[in-house]
């Protein structure tokens, strides 16, 4: 099997499974607990924390542990609901829904709410608010590049807005990470979102970045853990292993981008002969996602022959993918129905070889072809 | 070193590290992606799914997986709260901090809420209410057994109390399981948590288990995992991890009581011999938990002796033991303040052994007269 779904996760890389074992294999202790086992565990939580923390330039003491990239998003959104009265929460149309959906779940409790649109480009449009709508906005989260079609947002112009009208900014960069620069001093946002499984860390482990200006009020109360903004008993092996994957993203990130964008040229170059539509293509992209669709051919069947040849793709998001709804994201760029319906994502992973996409080239085409036979012999 | 905290945490069993290590060192797919990959992951988590709901003897589609015991908590709070108006949540005085604080947080926001005292022996005491009071309760939280004394509630007469005065019963049974029978079916309540790295599973993953005719609004919003009650991409080797311990733990909760007894009889044996102090002792206790202190001896200064000479042994919970405040349960329990700090917990595990228990008996009697002289010295 080929895996070609590197947005939905990533296997963790062997030198993360070597640092995470001797946390898995022995007797580790808590790290509240007041002996040594509870000091060593403390102490690797630190030094991950260290790695996270230097892998997106921030401080450690703005790295607060969380399970996933999700609790991150709702941990930020719950959060700030409850520090601050009166907010108006906005969020960009081609959001994760775990930034949208805890939005509009705040908005039955009295927040104000709104989602701005964006180009058929992919790229958040502040066009569309009127300038009061845009006055009277206190937070706004934009994902830094999209998980479905690789669109990467100008966040120097976002963060500029955001300063000349006191918002809160948050960003998701669980895309972004290990793919593109990803700087949290720079970016000037006041919030972050990153996550260990999409950077070829563990599953179960992600982290919200926060600016400490920003009074956060805990999304998980308890024993106080993360300086009492996230309790729980922290999960160390995979606090241990995204430090790690940290350290090894930082490594890779210049030849990631290099190695991976001739391969989706390659890929992409292949699907505009085979009359493909490439979604977001004229805007700045992650090297390693490609969202596409055929016309007049079924993309949930094409995945499904493509699986039987031994190609793992996505269509849509993996989160939505066992849902029938054509993708929140390309109905927002303005893509039809039936074009959104059919869309098929290839993500690329650092490992992925170039004779892996000569192969997943030729499985389509002639995939592509019999499925044009049988809706000509159908027709 | 010897490990004597299990209550704190337990290191993976070696046939869980084994379940988990595919599932760790190869791709596996984002459970939700319609491709091999995904599907392969989606069967392993329904395995694991119906080993932890043989494990309490609930059905699988009961049992919503979380990170943590402290989320799973924090979950039912909130998504009752979520769901149902003017709810009057009461928990009773030993709750674990991931209890009572969120409902302390959310009495804030309006509801009303009650925190019920227990009696000298630690065992929840409804005698303190006013039948007003009483009847005006609509949610309830019992722990199963207590984490720093072991003390086990009366399950089955909290239960017919709440039934008799419709209210919504919860119970945090993370202590419990794997030591004493659980079984969400007998006890009748409407929700439990259990959590993987109390039973030798790993950490990162615990499971909400849920009658469905409770309308549990999400903690966390986004993809949907977990039918639309838990969001966040799943922790498919955790998840792997704790179904086989709960599969172990079945087949150790008959043994793990005997041996461990006998264990506990000899260490507390020795411990009265020494003068000192049991919390709970008369009350029916897990058989691995013993909690004391002694008359005139800093708990922290006799961990920390302990702890060099190679012994790891609680003061007090973990989540709490790096502040100087004394245990809570305690002080619930009326036990003075200076007893109350003075406090050590040892709690046994599957894997300890007669050997270990006299060691420690040995280093603790070398150490008590040890600070006694020095004691007297300074007196």
């Amino acid at each position: 099997m080929i895996y070609l779904d590197h947005n939905a996760t990533t296997a963790p890389h062997p030198e993360v499974i070597d640092a995470m074992m001797p946390f898995i294999s022995s007797q580790q202790g808590n790290p509240t607990s007041n002996h040594s086992f509870g000091r060593r565990a403390l102490t690797a939580i630190e030094d991950a924390r260290d790695k996270v923390a230097e892998a997106v330039n921030a401080h450690p003491s703005q790295v607060i542990f969380t399970a996933s990239g999700t609790e991150s998003n709702n941990t930020i959104i719950n959060g700030i609901a409850r520090s601050y009265p009166n907010m108006h929460f906005a969020y960009s149309a081609i959001e994760h829904p775990c930034i949208s959906k805890p939005i509009e779940s705040i908005k039955k409790l009295g927040f104000k709410a709104t989602k701005i649109p964006v180009t058929n480009m992919g790229l958040i449009d502040f066009t569309k608010l009127s300038k009061d709508e845009l006055n009277s906005i206190s937070f706004l989260s934009v994902m830094m590049a999209n998980n479905e079609t690789g669109v990467i947002q100008d966040m120097s112009k976002i963060n500029r807005l955001a300063k000349d009208n006191d918002i809160i900014l948050h960003t998701d960069a669980v895309q972004a990470l290990g793919k593109i620069n990803v700087d949290f001093d720079s970016l000037g946002v006041d919030a972050m979102t990153v996550s260990s499984h999409k950077i070829y860390g563990p599953q179960g482990v992600a982290a919200l970045i926060l600016n400490k200006k920003i009074d956060l009020y805990p999304h998980l109360l308890g024993g106080g853990q993360e300086k009492g903004l996230r309790s729980g008993t922290e999960n160390i092996a995979a606090i241990i292993g995204f430090g790690k994957a940290c350290e090894l993203t930082q490594q890779n990130v210049v030849t990631f981008g290099e190695e991976v964008k001739f391969l989706q040229a390659k890929l992409e170059n292949a699907l505009i002969k085979m009359d493909a539509v490439i979604f977001g293509k004229e805007s700045n992209r992650l090297s390693n996602t490609t969202f596409f669709s055929f016309k007049d051919i079924d993309g949930s069947t094409l995945l499904t022959a493509l699986d039987r040849k031994g190609f793992a793709i996505a269509s849509g998001s993996a989160c939505s993918s066992n849902s029938s709804e054509p993708s929140h994201v390309l109905l927002a760029m303005n893509i039809a129905d039936d074009q959104a319906k059919a869309a098929l994502r290839v993500s690329l992973g650092v490992e992925t070889k170039k004779e892996q996409i000569d192969d997943f080239i030729k499985a389509l085409k002639q995939e592509l072809e019999r499925l044009k036979q049988l809706t000509a012999v159908a027709a």
